[in-house]
This record gives structure tokens, sequence and C-alpha cells, in this order.
């Protein structure tokens, strides 16, 4: 059978009664039938009585349908003749035809997209960073979100130049102020979807190509990233037990210093006083801006108490940056930043160029969860359950590998580092726990200084069985 | 009443016996009251004894307070004597001191901030491109974010390296293959939080400083904001009834040509397939990659059947986009790219790099609206209203105005151009439009090749009284 044949035509057209205008519905599906090739570009349609006939339509609907087809080029009429596929062949010839240059990244374009760092697994147990989806309090968000979903929010649902849905920017100013002692207007926070997309926002306003940015070493990869994307320089600041040391690279003229005084990633180490006034007057001196990472301290189950930086900053000197993706989830793509109030208005359109822009219902539902507390008794909770198999594996590992390695006992956050006496190969041991189903990463990957040696080892999924798992692989892999 | 009476400082300090460990949260309490002023820092704080007393506690859990508070910094222990305040003069002197270089935008800064279309209000009533928020299935969506949401997504919920969420990419995949011809595998859609951020995102990706881009004049603002902030150079491409003119500027060697070629924007031309056959060959002869706008087609009310460009080429010459802006709500922050094969690895890397990623449960309430067949119901109910809409605003102008205007009864979307016989100066009227309440831009500030005069106004809210009152308001401003 062939397509040229009125039935077979006709059976591509499913024509429902109640689905609108008959020609329309016919001109969809005969120009479908030809771009998908189930009418071939050779050949010929029905003329307008027969396929008036085979669909029990007047043969004015065929032809009105007929009519928009041909000012679409999809058919070519002729008089006294039924129409011929008009587009057909030239769609084949395009598709088949060779392009002269493949397309390809500009020089820019593959700059961005270098792969910035040791290939990882995206999946893998007590991976570094990661929160358990266990702990998302599901029905509460879900329930939270039904409600929010249902509001108006007028301007706020459209294209309104604001960087962050009102009402979650006064609730963020006034929980980062009562948590954190951040001191802020409303206007001052920025709704982004990730840390990520705070320090691109930063780096590509704060600094040009060339300019220097101070990271901790060991530090947090996607700093890293940013500030590379961004063209800049980096330079180290060494982690020790109190954090970054802010006299590091001390001949470096840095725009921005990344750090994460409350609690050092990877190492968990807390920045005290002392360090973080100095590191604020160097800010102060020399006109950097001091990027702060607050990622976990929500849930830190000490040491709460040493205010953000932020909050003990003359105002200028700091941007605070928060996520929801280690208190809730990583996926509702949640985070915000605080930004000193004469560079809001900038940063703000710049987010709006780019289009780094926050799902409306999570803010209102992120807002709902502070006003009404549930984010609060989530924090404790999670804390609870974080410290519990945070100590277990602490104790699981001492147990079983004894003084070849050494771990401390965390104080908050989902992550820890172990390191081992003696010389050990961590990329190697690393890629060891990878094949048992480990997502551990080797220390020595994080450090752009003075390279350091160990295991970075998430423990939010740490219950006994996985924590004894690991401790045994780890012996085994050491 | 001073702080040093030990009263004053036992009343800081609301102990919650159920709460966690006590000296945790003495060392909460006076630490924050500390920070925030509330203990001056000149002065001192109880003895241990007296505090404990004053608080009905074991001066052991005082004294391990203090301890913690000592190790902050906040407090200096004094042998014998009670403690003083450590760290509030320093924080003090801190918070006054004078910066040396307020913080400033980097030259790339000044340069991405920098404001690029005349000012417009953000509200004001017919806004072009805008849609009405009480045509948002608000009930519908809200129930199925709360299904979603209550679901585990694994992987897909934390920090794997997808460019979207996996359901969504099915569904998107095989939704625009029905109703757009859009020819893709799941792994070529790359889900983003705006049209905005996938024309920064190609515009970064696959041209240089100084290379050109064409785009459509009159066009839409976004993709020359995206391509002026990549620092791209931009020619004309001429709107006429057709749409783009293929033609022109063909002396430029473009990297990139973005057009809207199923419904312009602004005009709300239809580019015939004899034009797209051309661009598209003209793409493929210089090794350009053509943007195809497709922002609203999805509830164009004639003419769905010319399939986009995207599933006409031969594959690699067309990056498409679509968004749920204009279908659903702006608010949702949700829109998606199709990518070529070979350059969806390097797109979803910089994606992530600079955190252009989207909440998983919008694109989970999505991937269900495509799925159940909700979202053709949705889209249906809308093209209806609109087509309503629109022909009423464009009824209404015809018998108000009579000849001094000329308006064009749309074919979709939620906003057409008026055009006046004689000189007029838009910009003007549309100054006086928006004083009297309307947000709609002059057509001139559209252009960058020959300016088109003419006022763009959408429709979506155009009920029979702001029908009247827009038509009477602009017959004042003429």
């Amino acid at each position: 059978m062939t397509f040229s044949e009125d039935q077979f035509v006709a059976d591509l057209i499913a024509l429902d009664r109640d689905g609108g205008a008959l020609p329309e519905q016919i001109y969809h599906a005969v120009g479908d039938a030809v771009r998908t090739g189930r009418i071939p570009p050779e050949g010929a349609l029905p003329s307008s009585r027969a396929l008036a006939r085979e669909l029990g339509v007047s043969r004015n609907t065929v032809n009105a349908a007929y009519e928009l087809l041909r000012a679409d080029g999809i058919i070519a009429v002729r008089q006294g003749a039924a129409p011929r596929i008009g587009a057909g062949p030239e769609i084949e010839r395009a598709r088949s035809a060779p392009r002269v240059h493949a397309p390809r990244l500009s020089a820019r374009g593959a700059h961005l997209a270098e792969r910035r760092r040791q290939a990882m697994s995206d999946v893998g147990l007590l991976e570094p960073g990661a929160p358990v989806e266990d702990l998302f309090p599901a029905d509460e968000w879900a329930r939270c979100l039904r409600r929010v979903a249902r509001r108006r929010y007028g301007a706020e649902a459209m294209y309104a130049n604001v960087a962050g849905l009102q009402s979650l920017r006064v609730a963020l100013a006034e929980h980062l102020q009562r948590w954190r002692g951040v001191v802020a207007t409303p206007e001052q926070l920025i709704v982004v979807p990730s840390a990520q997309a705070a320090l691109t926002l930063a780096a590509l306003c704060l600094a040009d190509p060339g300019d220097t940015a101070l990271v901790e070493s060991p530090g947090y990869w996607g700093a890293r990233i940013a500030f590379a994307q961004a063209q800049l320089q980096l330079r180290a600041l060494e982690v020790d037990a109190d954090g970054a040391d802010p006299d590091c690279a001390a001949d470096a003229n840095a725009r921005l210093i990344y750090v994460t005084p409350s609690h050092q990633f990877p190492t968990g180490a807390r920045m005290p006083l002392t360090r973080r006034m100095a590191l604020l007057e160097r800010a102060r001196r020399s006109g950097a801006v001091i990027l702060e990472d607050d990622y976990d301290s929500a849930f830190l189950w000490r040491g709460r108490t040493i205010a953000a930086m932020q909050g003990i900053s003359a105002g200028a000197e700091v941007i605070y940056l928060g996520t929801a993706s280690k208190s809730l989830l990583p996926g509702l793509r949640l985070a915000y930043m605080v930004v000193p109030e004469p560079l809001v208005e900038a940063f703000s359109q710049v987010q709006r160029h780019m289009g780094l822009r926050v799902n409306i219902h999570a803010q209102a539902a992120l807002a709902e969860f502070i006003e009404t507390g549930a984010l609060t008794t989530h924090l404790r909770r999670i804390a609870r359950t974080y410290e519990a198999r945070g100590r277990l594996l602490v104790e699981t590992l001492r147990l079983v590998l004894g003084d070849r390695v050494e771990v401390e006992m965390p104080m908050g956050g989902v992550q820890t580092v172990v390191t081992f006496r003696g010389a050990v190969d961590d990329e190697a041991v690393s890629l060891r726990m990878q094949k048992a189903g480990f997502n551990t990463p080797a220390l020595s990957g994080y450090c752009i200084g003075e390279p350091r040696v160990g295991l970075i080892v998430g423990f939010a999924e740490a219950t006994p069985d996985i924590a004894a798992r690991f401790a045994r692989t780890l012996a085994a892999a050491v």
C-alpha cells in the first residue's frame, strides 16, 4: 500500500470532533506526517474531494487545510491535480547535507568546560559534603510546597527585577542574624541556585582576568572552579588546626579571599576570633572582599557561637554565603548570599542577565520553614543524627585501624578527614575505595599549596554496617 | 542595672532542660549576648559560682561553658577574678575601622552589570511577554508538587553531574517531538532556570569576545543582553512580514544566529519554510549555530504545524530553546535547551560550573504535567483565553482609534505590535502609557538596525475593561 492511496493518508489523520477546528487538525496531522516521513517526499496527496470523502468532512474543510499547508510550503497545489509534497524533498536534502564546519566550542567555551578536578564518580557511599536524602523532611516540605504553590505572588511571579522572593529575604535576614550573627537588611540578600552560582557572580563582578584570589588549601573545589573559570590566579591560604592562616601569600594583592571559617572544608577546623580579625583587617587594608562560605554551620553540634565574620565586619569586607544543600537537599538548588549594600544592585543585575534565579515555590517553602520554626526543629534533628554517625564512624575507624590512621571527632557537618601514619599514596587508596563503592576522595587533590595526604570521608550515611564495611575496606587498602 | 550584676546575665540565658547539653546552651547564649551588644564589651561576667547559683546548675557546668567561650576568644578568664569580655572591644574596633578601599566592581563586573535597556517599570498592565498568574493552574501544580516532593530521587537529588532530571528530559524529548517536530534524545536536553540562562551558556560556550552574533531587529532584549555580556558584536537580521530575513548582514561571519521563527518576538511574524531552509543553509556553510527560541509556540492557536527548525536541520546547526515562563509561570524558573550531541557534555559541564541548575521538584512536576497530559489540557485552555483576549484588544483598538493605528490579529502568544499612521515618537507615547499604568514599550527600543516605530502590547490581561481603558489612553497619547 502506498501513501498516495486515499485511505492511507486518511488513516494518518485522527480527527477529534471536540478538539478544535477541523481544518487545523488536518493541517497538523498531514504536516506532521510529511515531516516525520510517514508521507514520503516523492508522493502526492489525495485530492480534496477524495480526502473529504474518506474523512467524512466537507470538501471546504479539506481545502482550507490544504491552503494552510500550501502557505507553509508543505505541499504544492496544482490546478486540477492532486497536491504534491512541497517541502519534503527540501527537508530531506537539508537533513543529509554535510555541514561545512562541525559545531565547536569557542576558546572561551573550551576554557569554561575544562574538567577541573580528578574524575570522581558521581555516586558512591560516604561522599563528603552530601547529606542523606532519608533525613530530608519530605512530607513536611511537600505539604509546605502545596500550600505555597496555591498562593498568588503578583509581580514576583513574573519578571520583576528582584534578587529573591521578598518573604524569603526577610525571613533569612532575621534567621541569619539570630543564628549566625549576620547583620543584613533583607535587601542585601540575593537568592541563587547554589553556592556555585554565588561564587560565579562574585568572581565575575569583583575580579578581572589575571587578578588573584586566595583559597584555602586544602579547600573546596567549587570555589577553585568558579575562580578558574573567571580566569583568576589562585594562591593558597594554608589550613592548620585553626583553619586558614591569614598571613599566607602576604605579597598577593588579592581581590577575593575564599574561606570557610566556621567549619573548614574539608578539615573541620574552626578559625578563632584572632585570625578572623586579622583576615578582616587584611581585606580592609587591601580592598579585597572575603567570601565567607558558611555552608554547614546550621548544624554544627558545637561551636555555633563564633558569629559569622560578616557580623563582626564593618559591613563591606565580607560576602556571606549560605545554602540549603547541606541542611535540606542539594536538589532544591537553593542558596543565598549577603552582599554589601553598595554592590547589591550590580550583583542583582548580573544575576538577572545571566539567569541565575530560583524557583519561586522553593523560595516560598524555605521562607515558611524558617518562619514556622520547622527549619530549626529539622536542624536539631539532623545534627543529632549526624553527630551520632560521625562518632560511630570515627570510633569504628579507631577500633579497626588503630594507630594506622588519625581521625578527629567532627564537631559538625557531614565530613571529616582521615590521615595516615607513614607514607601513603592517597590517590591510590581513594581509587581502591572507589572500586569498593566509596566516594571518598584523596585529600591531596584538594590542595594547591603544600600537598596533604589523607581521605575525605562523609559520614551522613555512616550506619553501623556501612561504617564497619568502610573501616574493613580501608584497612585492606592502606 | 548593669550587665555585671549576676542576675542580669542569668536573665539572658534561657535554659532548656530538654534542649541539649547545658554548657553548650550557656555558651551560645552568652556568646550571642556579647556579639549583639547586650553584654557590653567593657564589662565582666559573673564568677562561675555566682552564675551557677543564679541558673540553678552546677559550677562545673558553668566552668565548661566559660572554657568554650574562652577558647573562642569571647571571654578572657583571669585567675581568681570574674571573666572579662575578650573579643568585644576588638569587634567594636573592627566594626568602626575605616576601609581603605571601598568594595568596587571589577571592569568586567561593571560591563556585566551595565543596564542595557531603557529603564522600564517592572510592573504595569499589558506587559509584553508576560502571561497572567490567574491562568496558572495553581491547584493542580500544587497537588503535583506535593506528590513529587514526597518521592526519593537518589543521586539526582544530590550532586550528580546531570543536566536535568532524567524523567523530565525523557518527557520533554517526546513532547517536543510530538508537538514541535524536535528530533532529540533525552540526553540532548539541558534544563536551565530560564531562556536567559540558556542564551548565556550558548554565548559563552560558542563565541569568543569580538565574535559576531546576528539578532532579529526588532527583537528580544534578552538575547541582546546575553550576547553583549559575552562581548559579542551584534548585527541585525531585519524582520518583515515573513520574520527575519536570512540574507541580511551577508558579510558577517557570525558564530551565533538568534531567531524566533515560529512566532517572531515581538511582531508575531512566522518564518516560512523557504527562509528557514535558507537560514539553515547559511549556518551549515559558515559554521554558525542557530539559537531557535521557541518561547511561546506551545500556545499558538494557528500555525503549529511548521515544525521547529531544529527538526528539519541536520542536527548540528540548531540549539532549540523552550521555556515554561510563557506556558505556565515565569516564577517557576524552568526552561530547557536541545543541544547538538557533540556539544552536550561541554554545555552541561559549564552549566554545573556556573550553578545554572533548577529545583528538582519543579522539574519533576513539569515531567508529570507532560506525562499525564495536564500540560496539553492547560495549553489548550490558555490558548482559548489568550486568543479571545488578543481579538478583543485588537478589535477595541480598531474601534476606538480607527485608522490612526494598525494592529495585526495575533496568531498566538501574549503580545502584538501596534503601529501608527504618520510620524509618532513612540518613546514618548510609551512613557505616557507608562504613567497611566501600562507597561507597553516602544518598538524602536527593540531595533538595532533600521528603527521601527510602534508599541509592543501584551494582551494576556486584556479583559474588556482593561482593553477599553488602554485604547482610550492610547487615543489621547498619540
